[in-house]
């Protein structure tokens, strides 16, 4: 069996379930969450939207606080969730059992350091094996979409940026803009990726952006949300860096500061609908 | 300080604020939840629902899970949400440390018996002392509509068949409809109301809803949504019984059936919208 159904709920005319699989990639058992809106139900192939959570979430937060499966339901999107770090028995965790490092913060990177590489693969768990699972099982199309929020906003533009034609849109909510030069970006990646740091720019949404400068690739638009008030702004999640990178590099970056909003999911709530409107736009338009 | 601020986070353009405060009715602190829409944030005085929530929930279960903010912003109403229990030092649990009863388990009822008594006094903290205080510190009016889930649409029709012209609107979701007859209420009332079942009936929704029959008193309309595939639906929620003494009263009573949904928020979320649309027209209605 593929897939152990753990959950199902009805929510909005559609289901919101909780799957575990064995993930090859990251050698350890893993749940994801999905929601299939009613056009799902009645058998239509639909685009998906993956929401990678931020640190110390699971499957579980987006689902739960974000008010997202209203939409999904009202736009025929199918939403897809998954943890956000391998778990489970011989998954190594922070040596010091700190919530920003290791198990539940797994920074969407694929490590190159002992003990880490062996489980530690969220990039490629994220933008292949499960979207193969997903495209396999599920009655959805190829067309995807990403979005995230904190790390998970890290997540969300760095798997658009280094894998060009794989997503339709990109989005962020609060995002850790440039991790290479963010505490908790550089905990994570001296342990995953080692200590040369220039390892670490293929992991970095600003040093990505830089990088597509004078290139002939594609160049997906990145809709960035950032509450002005969120207590991480200025140490860790650092918008004007990234927003300085685009324009250094005529990226097509919208950043919308959001005054009075905070880092928490009231404010992922607040502005989720502007994000599916986003990515049910692009996800409707026809191929290039 | 009558309010200690435990949390503020911006929401829909309003705000979702946690305080804490001394209870006289409860004798113990007490934390509740409110959502002040932007009309509020404005200098309105607006109309408050209060939700009371089921077994094992705090103030925060429906702040976060039912999405109730957007539509309280949009329609201009504020949303109070009480814990479930007395809670903190000194205050009685469950003897066998069950999750039916005792701490998040109040029932909404004002305990005769020791040693709950002296505690367990949520239907007066619910109908008066919390009330008093929201429209002693919060910019609201005098307006009130109630609603609440499981044990929280027990406690919201008993709360307002016992008070008629203290609320302008009730609705429930998957109550605890005739909670005289179903185990979880039978053990609760047993130990807060004592073994005299006739104690019981003053606190039931099926029998006070017989006992307002041929009376010339308010006959306010209850609103209830119950999901088919709810798996307390027979044992302990018993809609069918609530929709007969209803219908032998000739009570106005709305029973919608909501095949596939489940006993979990993701059935209030997908019916949140009509509650409180519900309550919005009622509470909009110029008083009698």
């Amino acid at each position: 069996m593929t897939l152990e159904l753990l959950s199902s709920n009805k929510c909005f005319g559609g289901w919101n379930k909780r799957y575990r699989h064995r993930s090859r990639t990251l050698d350890c058992e893993m749940v994801f969450g999905i929601y299939l809106p009613p056009q799902a139900v009645r058998g239509a192939k639909l685009p998906v939207v993956y929401w990678l959570s931020g640190l110390t979430c699971t499957d579980e937060n987006f689902m739960h606080k974000a008010g997202a499966q209203r939409l999904a339901a009202e736009l025929g999107l199918v939403l897809v969730t998954p943890d956000t770090s391998p778990r489970g028995p011989g998954v190594p965790d922070d040596p010091e059992g700190a919530w920003d490092f290791g198990l539940g913060a797994g920074f969407y990177v694929d490590a190159t350091q002992h003990p880490w590489a062996q489980h530690y693969r969220m990039h490629d768990y994220v933008v292949r094996e499960l979207p193969a699972l997903i495209e396999a099982e599920f009655p959805v199309s190829e067309l995807r979409a990403i979005s995230g929020h904190s790390m998970g906003g890290h997540g969300a533009m760095v798997c658009a940026l280094r894998n060009p034609g794989r997503y339709r849109s990109v989005s962020a909510f609060a995002p850790i803009g440039n991790p290479i030069s963010s505490p908790w970006g550089e905990k994570a990646f001296t342990h995953l990726l080692g200590d040369d740091h220039a390892t670490w720019k293929p992991w970095d949404a600003c040093a990505l952006i830089a990088a597509t400068r004078g290139k002939d690739c594609e160049r997906l638009p990145i809709l960035v949300d950032q509450g002005e008030d969120d207590e991480f702004v200025d140490l860790q999640l650092k918008p004007e860096v990234l927003r300085a990178s685009a324009e250094t590099s005529g990226y097509p970056l919208t950043l919308r500061r959001q005054p009075g909003y905070d880092h928490s999911y009231y404010f992922v709530a607040s502005f989720i609908e502007d994000h599916l409107r986003y990515h049910a736009q692009h996800l409707a338009q026809p191929s290039a």
